[in-house]
């Protein structure tokens, strides 16, 4: 659905690298893209970029030529682990995030924020098995599914960035856009279980999926 | 997060054609692609194909190379109008899903079902802006969030995908493959506001995407 909004005044860029979620990326690009933002793809050269289970995303733009993001977007997925060691990228987020009014990650993504410097002593949250590996680099690990602290902004696993970033549509461009957004997607969510959470699926299902977890210990949580 | 689910013996089809849904797709891709699956994206060519929003993704195969689909996808999206006219997809359509187990829609999506003839007398749903059109194509329209009738599940607009494809890994897999995935995904969702239907969005905001609909009359729903 087309959204009333022309005033492309807000630049959104959204860092991809290998193994990154397609959820994670598309559900806030889905909600921000119509804004009234100009939304470009980053990473580090023009190649296309594969998410963890097989999208492969063009970039629009390389991390060298990429413009400052007024707000900067950063996602998870199983590629967070290589790409904390990722130089280019990791420089990217702490050089764009310095200028950007706002940084912005879901699941994983946080722990890239961290490790670029921008989480030291912030509230941030992150996918329910990563957050004691958010408090060990430096940030304060919360428990919530959207976490404001300053210019930052982030998101508990995968879906979350879906409400997180029809919240960040409100604050920067006022509930109705976003409700307006919210319609034209038919955001009025119906699970078929009450599973999302740790503290709601069947004990078994949570267990199975923290000892398959690539975060240390195994009882992180 | 990964799943413990090795034997892919379910062969996911996602049909891509230019000005699709980016969320109509990745929806439901995250969550098929995490229950055992292999997940194809077919298109007319290898070319990259543009969603609606600039999200270009690349097929892994084009409609002649194509292997036949377990379940069959498609995506809505405004590229839904000019692709009624696209011959190749429209066959394409037909042809697959006369032999998947299952054949899915998100969104406008189903306008493109009907069109290949896989929707006669069918009960289905779409976008509500689009309920009336479709009904038009020969389809019973059902104003329900997730739609089965025989081998064919449709899903209403955009985000209505992920519900949908939960509730299909459900069927195909077992409930608790399902429960694992919307836990993997964290897909607990809090949308910020209320306003992801038609009877609860501010009625402004309902005429006004109404207006701006591509679907006549505008009264359309």
């Amino acid at each position: 659905m087309e959204v009333f909004m022309d005033a492309n005044d807000l630049t959104v860029v959204f860092t991809l690298y290998p193994g990154f979620t397609g959820l994670d990326l598309v559900g806030p690009h889905e909600v921000l893209v119509r804004c009234g933002s100009r939304c470009l793809f980053a990473a580090v050269s023009l190649e296309p970029v594969a998410s963890e289970r097989g999208l492969r995303v063009l970039p629009d733009v390389t991390f060298a030529d990429c413009p400052q993001a007024d707000v900067l977007f950063v996602p998870g997925g199983p590629g967070q682990t290589p790409a904390m060691n990722d130089e280019a990228l990791i420089a990217f987020l702490a050089r764009q995030s310095a200028a950007a009014r706002r940084t912005v990650s879901v699941c994983t993504g946080a722990l890239l924020l961290a490790q670029a410097g921008v989480l030291r002593g912030r509230r941030a949250t992150t996918h329910w098995l990563a957050m004691r590996q958010l408090g060990r680099l430096g940030a304060l690990p919360t428990r919530e599914r959207v976490v404001w602290d300053g210019p930052v902004v982030s998101g508990a696993g995968v879906s979350a960035g879906i409400d997180l970033a029809l919240a960040l549509v409100a604050e920067l461009r006022g509930p109705e856009t976003a409700q307006r957004i919210q319609l034209a997607i038919e955001y009025d969510p119906r699970p078929p279980f009450d599973a999302g959470a740790p503290d709601k699926a069947p004990p078994a299902i949570v267990e199975e999926l923290r000892q398959a977890s690539r975060f240390q210990p195994q009882t992180d949580l």
